[in-house]
C-alpha cells in the first residue's frame, strides 16, 4: 500500500531548520546562530486503527529505535510481522536522540500516513507530520530532497596569480575540483563579486584543499571562483535547489523592469530552500522579518504553501518560548502575522488548528513584557529592531505597539478560524489602538511618534507606516501622515530594502503606483545597471566601486542575494496586475489593474491552484482566470469572472 | 592553567540520561523507555571574565561547532588565539545538533571551569555544569568514564547442545568471544539464572553472530552465558562500573546477614551508573520511585552525592514539565522529597539553586491536577501507582495524598535552604493535612483508609505506611495504625520489595527493629539461600524453581538484580548501627545504636567526607568519628563526639 514516512508533527521543520542555522561560516569559522534552539520531540509514539483488507503482514523500518505494538503485541522492527485480516490497533514506538525520530510501513495491508496521530500531554490526537516526497522505505527524511542542476563557468581569466571562474550568475551549489594533483596545496576563494573572489584577505568564504585529485566543496553561494595553487583544474557546480516551478510572471514594455522581475524571482527561488533564509551568502538563516517579507512574495511567484508552512514551523519553534523569534520582539509579532497571511493566501485550517496553542503561549510571552500602560516593551535580552534607523527607542516604541495592534487583531482572526475563543485578543487590539492614539499620536506633528517617554516628539517613516498598512490610522489620520511623513522630504528616508517593502506596500495600498515605479526603475534598476543577478540587501546610489559590497566594516560582508529586496515580485502582482484575495486560500479574490506609467503591463498571479492572467496595454484590458471566485474591478464597475472565460474591455 | 570540559548546567546528566532509558533490549528488539524525553540546550553561550597573569594564547576545542569571543572579537576553534596580559571578557558560542555541546579552552593564562556561566532568559547567571574527569581536551564528555574489569568464567559446562559460561556472579559488562571461526554461525543467550541462559526459547537477551574471529558484544547483565555453533570459544567480559569505594560497612555475629549486606551493596554498585538505574536486565531504565529509595541507601554505602544529583537531574528533565515523572504521579511528588532527602545528605544549597525552578514548575503541574477538595487526582494520562497491590484507587487516593503532603513540606524547606518564599507550600501541606484526616481517616477502622469516593472504607498499608513515615499520623493515630494495619495479620502484607523498603523504614522510626531482623533473616536470606549474588527484584518463598524467574506472564523476566532490593544498607546502617543526619550534609549528626537481636554489630557509616564506626556487642559499646558534629545517644543519655576521640561504653 501507499505508505509515506510519519514524524511528530512540526519536527522535521525543526529539525531541518537547526541545520540550517547552524552552517553559517566565514573567515573559515563555524558561526551559528545565536538565538534559542528548539528541537524534535526524542520519543514519539505514533497510533492509528487499520483495517486489513486481507491477511498479509508488515514490516517496520525506523529512523531510530523502537518497536511496534500490534493489538498490544510488540514487534521489532526489520521483521516480517504477520497482520489478519481486520481492524488492528498499531502503536510504534520510536527513539532518536541524534536525528529526527520517524517510521515507516511496508505492507501489503497497511500504510504509514496522514491518518496516523500521536498523542499530547492531554490526549488530544495530533495528526504526524508527513510529506510526499518520502514514500519510500529508503528515504531518509534528515535528507532535505533538494534537486541538482550542472552549472559550468561562462568564462574562465588568468589574474592576480590565480584563475577567476565566473558562473555567470549568482549560485548556490557544491563546487567540483577535478583533474588537480593531490601534491597540490589549492586555495579555494569564493566571491559574489569578482573583486571579493580575487581579494583572498578579505573574501568571507574561503577553502584550502590538499591531497585528493578531485574534490567536492560544501554548499556555499558564489558567482566567482578564485583558484590559486592549480593551472589544471577543471570547475563545474551543482545548483541546489528545491523545484518550485513559477506560476507567477509579469512582462512590461520596459525590459529593465523585466529583469528586475526575473533576478527578484531567481533571487527569491534561492532563497526558498528547507525553509526561508534571508540570504545564500551571509546569513544563511531564518529571520522572523525576512521571511515575513517574503511570505507576501511567494503567493505571486510560485504560490508554494509548503516553504512558507516549514519557515512558521522553524521560527517558532516549541515550548517553553522564552525568548522572542531571533531575540527580537517585532519578529515576534511578526510571526503571528505571518500566520494570519498564511492562512489567508493557502486557506489552510488543519494548519492553525495545530500551530494555535503556539500562537497563544507566544502572545502570553508577550503580555509579560508589557509596561503599566500594557503597551509591550523589552526586556532583559529583548532587541527592539524595527529597523536600522534613527529612531527614538526611549520607553514604549510606537511601531512596536502597531504591530502589536496588528499581531492582536491576528489572533482573533485566528481564534475564529478553528472556533477558539479570541475575545480578549480584540479587545486588547481596541484598548491597544486607543492608548496608541492617546499616546503617541502628536497632532502637532500631525503623525504619530516614536516615543512619548522622552518628550522628544520623533518623527520617522515606520510607525506611520504600519499604521497605514495595519489600518490603525483612520481617514483623517492618514492623510496626515501622507503628507506630514510619506511626502516630506525632510523626514529621514528609509535606509534599508527591508523596510522599503513596507513603505511600498503602504504606497501601493495608497494607490500611489507611481512611487513603486519610480523606486523599481531607479533604486531596482541601479542595482541591474551594476551588473546584478540576484537582489542587494542593501544598495546606496551614492556608492561606487567596491564600496557597494561592504557592510557591518568588513569588505565583503554585504550579501548581495537578499530575499527582502525581492518584493517587486509582489507590488509588481499586487498593485499593477492588482490581483488579491478577498477570502482566504483566494476562495474570492479581485483584480483591480492599473498600468501606472508602464505602456502595457501583461502577467499572471497564482490563484487556489490556478492562475489569473491580466493583460493591460492602453488600449484594452484582457482578464481570465483558470478558476471560479474572481471579481474584475476596472474604473468603478465589477465585473464577476467566471473560471476560464476571458473578460476583454476595450478602450 | 587546568581546564575543564563545560556545559550547560544539567544538561550532561540529561544528555546520559536518554542513552540509558533508550538502551534496553529483549526478545531481539529495541525497547526504548515510553515516557517523555528532555534534551540539552544545542545552542549554548558561555560567559566569564579572565585575568590572564601575563601574555599567553589559547586554542578553543569544542564538542559542536561555533567560536570564541575575546573582547567581541570572534575566533574560530582549533586556533591559536593571542590573549594579552589582563582582564578579558571571554564568550564561547557552541551548537551541537546531535550531541552534548560542550567547550575547552587549553591555554596557559585562561582556562574553562566553574567559574564561567550561562544566561537564563532573564538574563541571571547559571553557573556551567562541568565534572573533574573531563579535564583534559581529548576528554569526550558524550562518553561516561566508565571503569572496567575482566572477569572469566568460573567454570565452564558441556550441555544442551552448546557450551555453559557460569562467570560466578552476576555482572553487568561487554562480553568478548575470542578465539573462534569466522564460518561458525554462534548464538549466544545470556542469562541471570542457570536456567533462563540454556533456554534459548525464552531468555530475555539473546543474539546471533557471524563473520569474524572474534566478537564484543554491548554491556548487557548476565552471570552464565550459553553458547551454540562453536566449540572453540574463549569468552571474558569487561565489568563496567564506576569506581564508588564503599565508605560505609556493616558486619554482625550472623554470617548470612553479612553476606545479605555485601549482596545489597553489589547489587548498589552494579546499578550506580551515569544515573541510578532500577536494575541491571530489566528495564535499565532511571524509575523516580526504585531511584528515590536508592537515594536513601546510598548515603549508608558510598555517600557518592554524584549518582543522585545525576539521576535527580535525569529524572526531571527540562521545560515545559508536562508529564508525571515516568507517568507516575507518585513519582514527581517522591522527586521533590528526593531532592530534599539529597540537600539533607550532602548539604549542597548550590543544586538546591539550580534545581528549585525545576521543582516549582512540577508543583505548579501537580497543582493543575487537583480536585474541588485541593486532592491531587489522576488527570490524562497519568499513572497512580503507588504500589502492585489491590487498593481501592477510586477518585483521589490516600497514599498519594501523604506523598503530596510530604512533598509540600519539602518545597517548604527547599525554599528555605535557598531563601525563597515557600509560604505557599507550608500552607498547602497544612490545609492537605487537614483535609486528608477529614476525608480519610475512620474512626471505625482506626486507620487511614484508600479511597473515601467508593465508599468501601478499603485499608491498606501503603498509607498507613506514609502516614507514620512522614510525621501526617499524631501519636494517637500511628498507634492505632500499628495496631490495626501494621500488626493486623488481617491486612495485606506488602508484595513488593520496593514498598518493603517503606514498611521497613516505618518500623524503624517505630523502633520495631525486630522486625527488620526478621525481615533479613527469612525474606533476604530466603534469595541467598537459593543462590542469589544480588537482590531480586521480587521474591516469594511459596514459589519453586524456575518460577521465581518468572514474571509479568514471561519466564524469565524478573530482574535478578534490582537495586531496590538493597535497602538493608540503610537499615542496618540507620537502625541497628543507629547513625542519621540532625543538621544537612552531617553538619550534626546523632548515633543511637541498637543490637536487636545480633550478638554485636560493627560497622561504619559515611558522615561528611569522614565516617563514624560503631560497635556494640553484649558488654561494650564504642563509638569514633573522623569528623566533629556526632553525638550519641545511649539509654538516655547524650554523649557529644570529638573528632577522633573514640567512646567506650562498657556493661
Amino acid at each position: 500500500m501507499k505508505s509515506y514516512w510519519i514524524w511528530n508533527c512540526g519536527d522535521y521543520e525543526i529539525f531541518h531548520t537547526n541545520r540550517v542555522n547552524s552552517r553559517r561560516q566565514q573567515y573559515g569559522m563555524d558561526y551559528p546562530a545565536f538565538w534559542r534552539f528548539y528541537d524534535v520531540d526524542r520519543n514519539v509514539i505514533f497510533l492509528t486503527k487499520v483495517q486489513a483488507p486481507r491477511d498479509g503482514q508488515l514490516i517496520l523500518h525506523l529512523n531510530g529505535t523502537g518497536y511496534l505494538k500490534v493489538d498490544g503485541v510488540m514487534y521489532g522492527d526489520e521483521k516480517q510481522v504477520p497482520i489478519r485480516r481486520g481492524e488492528h490497533a498499531l502503536e510504534i514506538h520510536v527513539v532518536h536522540l541524534s536525528g529526527l525520530p520517524a517510521a515507516y510501513i511496508e505492507s501489503d495491508v497497511a500504510a504509514t500516513d496522514g491518518t496516523w496521530y500521536t498523542r499530547s500531554a492531554t490526549l488530544e490526537k495530533i495528526p504526524v507530520g508527513w510529506d510526499e516526497k518520502y514514500d519510500k522505505p529508503t528515504d531518509d527524511p534528515e535528507t532535505f530532497p533538494f534537486s541538482y542542476e550542472t552549472v559550468v563557468p561562462v568564462c574562465t581569466e588568468h589574474t592576480d596569480g590565480g584563475i577567476l571562474y565566473d558562473f555567470g550568475k549568482e549560485i548556490f551549489g557544491l563546487l567540483h575540483i577535478n583533474g588537480v594533483c593531490a601534491q597540490e596545496r589549492i586555495h579555494v576563494s569564493y566571491g559574489e563579486s569578482r573583486q571579493e573572489a580575487l581579494d583572498t584577505a578579505f573574501a568571507v568564504v574561503q577553502e584550502d584543499v590538499a591531497g585528493q585529485s578531485a574534490y567536492c566543496l560544501r554548499p556555499r553561494a558564489f558567482r566567482y571562483i578564485f583558484l590559486t595553487g592549480t593551472a589544471s583544474a577543471q570547475l563545474h557546480a551543482q545548483l541546489e535547489y528545491v523545484p518550485l516551478p513559477n506560476k507567477g510572471f509579469f512582462r512590461c514594455d520596459r525590459e529593465d523592469v523585466n529583469q528586475i522581475w526575473q533576478m527578484c524571482a531567481y533571487t527569491l527561488q534561492l532563497n526558498m530552500r528547507e525553509v526561508l533564509t534571508e540570504a545564500v551568502k551571509r546569513d544563511r538563516w531564518l529571520w522572523g522579518g525576512d521571511a515575513y517579507q517574503a511570505f507576501k512574495f511567494v503567493p505571486y511567484l510560485c504560490s508554494d504553501s509548503g516553504i512558507v508552512r516549514r519557515s512558521l514551523i522553524g521560527l517558532r519553534g516549541k515550548e517553553p518560548f522564552c525568548e522572542h523569534i531571533n531575540t527580537i520582539t517585532d519578529y515576534s509579532l511578526l510571526w503571528v502575522m505571518g500566520v494570519l497571511e498564511y492562512y489567508e493566501n493557502y486557506g489552510d485550517a488543519d494548519f492553525v488548528r495545530f500551530i494555535y496553542p503556539r500562537a497563544v503561549s507566544l502572545m502570553a510571552f508577550c503580555a509579560g513584557r508589557e509596561d503599566e500602560n500594557g503597551f509591550i516593551v523589552k526586556k532583559h535580552a529583548d532587541w527592539i529592531f524595527i529597523d536600522w534607523a534613527d529612531m527614538d527607542k526611549t520607553g514604549a516604541v510606537c511601531a512596536e505597539q502597531m504591530l502589536y495592534i496588528a499581531a492582536n487583531r491576528a489572533m482573533a482572526k485566528l481564534a475564529q478560524v478553528i472556533g477558539a475563543d479570541g475575545e480578549s485578543f480584540t479587545q486588547k487590539a481596541k484598548s491597544l489602538t486607543d492608548k496608541v492614539n492617546r499616546f503617541f499620536w502628536c497632532a502637532e506633528k500631525g503623525a504619530f511618534i516614536d516615543s512619548f517617554t522622552s518628550g522628544r516628539k520623533n518623527v520617522t517613516r515606520h510607525a506611520n507606516i504600519f499604521a497605514v498598512l495595519y489600518d490603525i490610522a483612520d481617514e483623517a489620520q492618514r492623510e496626515s501622515i501622507v503628507r506630514n511623513v510619506l511626502k516630506n522630504e525632510d523626514v529621514d528616508k528609509i535606509t534599508t530594502p527591508y523596510f522599503e517593502g513596507y513603505e511600498l506596500d503602504a504606497m501601493g495600498k495608497l494607490g500611489d503606483v507611481d512611487y513603486i515605479y519610480h523606486m523599481l526603475t531607479t533604486y531596482w534598476k541601479g542595482m541591474l545597471d551594476l551588473g546584478a543577478t540576484t537582489v542587494w540587501e542593501a544598495y546606496d546610489p551614492q556608492q561606487s566601486g567596491v564600496e557597494h559590497y561592504a557592510m557591518y566594516g568588513d569588505r565583503y560582508q554585504k550579501s548581495l542575494c537578499h530575499a527582502w529586496g525581492a518584493s517587486p515580485i509582489y507590488l509588481l502582482g499586487r498593485y499593477f496586475l492588482g490581483v488579491a484575495q478577498t477570502a482566504s486560500g483566494y476562495e474570492t479574490f479581485e483584480v483591480r489593474p492599473q498600468r501606472g506609467q508602464f505602456g502595457f503591463v501583461d502577467g499572471a498571479v497564482p490563484v487556489k491552484g490556478g492562475y489569473v492572467r491580466v493583460t493591460l496595454s492602453q488600449k484594452e484590458l484582457c482578464v481570465v482566470s483558470t478558476v471560479d471566485g474572481g471579481t474584475l474591478v476596472w474604473q468603478g464597475a465589477r465585473y464577476p469572472m467566471e473560471k476560464d472565460k476571458e473578460i476583454r474591455l476595450t478602450f
